[in-house]
């Protein structure tokens, strides 16, 4: 009997039905620009990311009193002050405080999988870090993309892909599914050079055309933080080592 | 303005909702083993191929008199002759015949398309065949993959990725979607040799589970046919040139 672990790879929050279940750590994934602005936020001392699905709850904290910010189509929505660029998270005023996000791909993500036992959040900036405590854990993983409005995206895929890689290096883990197949091989094309790879992706055409170019340079240099953000009661909050 | 027409890759039917209504011609891809089984039933003489989303109505069919089968699982469905084996096809009582078929994802994904201006059926074995018609009909074209019970898989990915690397060669086409380019950098990987790349392919080793290794073999041999099925009135049959 093979007791390796399994690391899988899902392409979309849709399709999370068919894999629920399975793996006991689910790392949600949103490269441009989600789960790299909640790595640089905590990266920078943020307290607690509140992740909510609309719009309109991200309001309601706002009315509360809270730091609220949301995004959609890239841009920050209209009586907010910030979305998902993760410069907006370097500011001093956030440290220490909890601040509620509401994006369009990434916080759907988190909460398709809220209810598996671990939920922990990736990005390129924590990649390596991530994948080393993944090794440690002894329990299946999937690697959960955000994608792009429902639609498979290449930068997504590339990050699990690197995480896939590493743990099936390791020969403690396995996989079977042919989107982790694919990850994996997307990811070791792209290895040499993300941002080349990526210049033709439609994502980054659609966020180059939003100026934002200097967001995807920061999204795709992995290894900028060792945080590993984990979600802890509705709440994202820095997982202690 | 870009004059060119698009060719894009769907990686599952679920998906098809996002890409409906873009694309005047669909092509559905089921290369293990529903398109390609249909490929080689009309390079066999066959009428046309009734497909039909469910079980039952094949059982009704065959009720009537029709010659009909049914593959769930890989397998044929009890009290049916024959499934989606291209070999079954090839058998001297289909000629001239009108076969109706219901199989696990290759017909589910021809349901969810019947609406496209024009529907063919693609798979390996007509794959160039296919390509050249598509390049002379100027119209936006999506690769429709099956996948396996709803999710992505590797050899519909490769043989769409065939399909839009030479509609994109020639310079009158352009993809926009990420899954596009990754179906494209797989079947670059892929190419020089299907049965390796695709030796990990979990689809593979279930089939091979099932001894059919055979089948894999033939359905992964490019162009071993120039028909190239199209659906009309709810029957598919070989397009005339």
């Amino acid at each position: 009997m093979d007791e390796r672990k399994r690391v899988e790879v899902c392409f979309t929050p849709d399709e999370y039905a068919y894999y629920k279940d399975e793996f006991e750590i689910v790392v949600v994934i949103d490269v441009l620009r989600a789960t790299s602005a909640m790595c640089a936020a905590f990266e920078n001392g943020i307290k607690a990311i509140i992740p909510v699905p609309t719009v309109e709850e991200a309001m309601e904290y706002k009315q509360k009193g809270y730091l609220a910010g949301a995004e959609r189509k890239g841009q920050i929505v209209e009586g907010f002050d910030f979305g998902n660029s993760p410069f907006s998270y370097m500011n001093p005023d956030f440290v220490g405080k909890e601040v509620v996000l509401s994006t369009t791909n990434g916080t759907r993500s988190l909460d398709v999988a809220k209810d598996a036992e671990i939920v922990v959040v990736g990005s390129l900036l924590n990649v390596d870090a991530l994948s080393e405590w993944l090794l440690k854990q002894d329990k299946n993983v999937l690697c959960l993309c955000s994608g792009w409005q429902g639609k498979f995206n290449l930068e997504d895929t590339i990050c699990a892909g690197a995480i896939s890689d590493f743990l099936l290096s390791s020969g403690k883990f396995t996989a079977n599914e042919d989107s982790s197949i694919a990850a994996k091989y997307l990811f070791q094309s792209a290895s040499k050079n993300y941002l080349g790879f990526l210049k033709s992706s439609s994502h980054r055409r659609r966020l180059k055309n939003l100026n934002l170019n200097e967001d995807i340079k920061y999204c795709l240099t992995p290894n900028q933080t060792e945080v590993i953000p984990v979600l802890k009661d509705g709440k994202l909050v820095k997982l202690e080592a």
